[in-house]
């Protein structure tokens, strides 16, 4: 049923967003510090949002695989509350980067946190309809 | 049912033949312009081909994830429509930006567009499945 | 039924800790040759681990699309299988990146060759599915 993944849905549509509001950082960035594509180097203010917005990019594909797992194999509103507050994390990390490298690292690891807590409740919930389903065994 | 979610399927399969098609293009242009990796910079020739992959690379998943949503919470028919407009856009972008990086500014629109069509329709119909689910209010 | 794509939901864990793995790697190699973020060049040894990692976590979507496909449209156990070799052959792509571009090679033609066989197979599986349903045509 669709109301089984419209939460997950929901987060995945918030994160979308968030992603294309790093995108939008990034070419106001390129304007202010006249840093024309292809060119992806210039003054340092510049290459920590360009390199904020493709660190979020990078690990928005983990996110979204882990935080469907954790919502279909383990609960759908455990994983989408992880999901919104991952995305707030990410949303610190890239201001804290547009700052300065270290202001980044208290929200990376946060988020990092996050990613590993949605990793372990998949694993929960994976394992345990494998082995509900291969060998008839309930692990909850 | 399959056949639910056989047109989104298509056309992310298509999606993904036109990314490695993008990846093959990169090889020819390291190829032709002797730029072996791990290096990523060289004539601006081989730097736009370059760029305008990683560009296509970056916003896929964000294109997969809003196609599924509105097809699956909106329609799918329409969803897929959108998606096929999206691949072709990105065709014109990747040919433009081989040219000239104003040459890509055209197509790039047009996909930015067609993202936050694809974007209204997943946020329609997931907030019509969360308040009929969660509030039993019909909103279409 | 949540077992018709456990073992999708498996292959997909399983590669997300491995895009953890090398990004785990990537850490490493900042502190071992101290090239700092934002920074992405440095010395070759850096740059190759640093080259392999971008080139892993750009496929993995790519990947995930076509897992999935494959394993819904044409055969759970196949694609799975199929999955676990892809990420196999990126372990070796990795650590051969590592060493030197050429020992890249071998397990990046396998890595390739797993993706079209996933590809072919989605396309078989779709396809069927949309002549069944639209043509009321059988191909299998």
């Amino acid at each position: 049923m669709l109301h089984d993944i419209a939460l997950l849905a929901a987060v995945t549509l918030v994160g979308v967003l968030e992603q294309a509001f790093f995108a939008l950082q990034v070419i106001a960035s390129r304007r202010k510090y006249s840093v024309s594509p292809p060119k992806t180097t210039g003054p340092p203010e510049f290459e920590r949002v360009f390199r904020a917005q493709i660190n979020c990019f990078e690990y928005f594909p983990l996110f979204l695989a882990v935080l469907w797992l954790a919502g279909i194999f383990f609960h759908q509103g455990t994983a989408s509350i992880c999901g919104l507050l991952y995305l707030v994390a990410r949303y610190y990390y890239f201001q804290g980067y547009s700052v300065s490298p270290k202001e980044r690292l208290g929200p990376m690891y946060l988020s990092a946190g996050i990613l590993w807590l949605l990793i372990g409740l998949s694993a929960i919930g994976i394992l345990h309809e494998l082995l509900l389903h291969y060998l008839d065994f309930k692990l909850m």
